[in-house]
């Protein structure tokens, strides 16, 4: 269980990296084949191609550079875990302007090929409505 | 697997009526005791005391009417299951207005005391910002 844990723990960190970088295919290796990306203001982003033009059209539109507090990491099998994490920071439009950056995530994680990814993510604001 | 899925889509299906009935006592009954619900533009609430203040408040402030439409329940095991939904509808505000609705969301599931209930509960508009 600890050793899922801190790969898990690892891969989110990964995670919150490649955000900063806004580098797709950094996001695309921590995601499984059939993964969801549930993005606010955006439909459900199903699938490797899906997926990746999401994070392709959200990187052309901001920069962000933001911290993940991982609240929690729950293995549930040796292959499937969940966890819940809040994020801080600033998002940066191309376009000029931005401003501060708060959201909840739920992750549900899948070991294939020997390596955590995200098979399902869910995230919103905190931040009430403006 | 197959009576799992049932028993989950039927909790889904009953979450999904108490939000039109504007019900906290009937939504909490579906939550576990350390349940997190984590809505858009709120931080989470954690455990049954926040999550209940958390319905409260939202069904003081609107009405629902809306659909879900269940795109996959998956059982992990005999206690853990993640559900992946859409949903769409109308908010009425109680100060007048409101407008449609249309939400992702992704469920984690766990069976305590022979029940199916939500332990983590994750949603964000698939809408436009406007």
């Amino acid at each position: 269980v600890e050793e899922n844990k801190s790969a898990i723990t690892a891969v989110l960190k990964q995670y919150q990296d490649a955000l900063n970088a806004s580098d797709t295919a950094a996001v695309m290796k921590l995601y499984t084949a059939d993964g969801a990306f549930m993005a606010q203001h955006f439909p459900t982003a199903l699938g490797t191609e899906a997926v990746r033009k999401a994070y392709d059209r959200t990187f052309d539109a901001i920069t962000l550079a933001v911290k993940f507090d991982i609240i929690e990491v729950v293995p549930i099998s040796d292959e499937w875990a969940f966890a819940r994490t809040a994020s801080v920071g600033t998002t940066k439009l191309k376009t000029g302007g931005g401003g501060p950056e708060a959201n909840q995530e739920l992750f549900v994680m899948q070991k294939t090929d020997g390596a955590w990814k995200i098979a399902r993510y869910c995230f919103s604001t905190t931040n009430p409505p403006h």
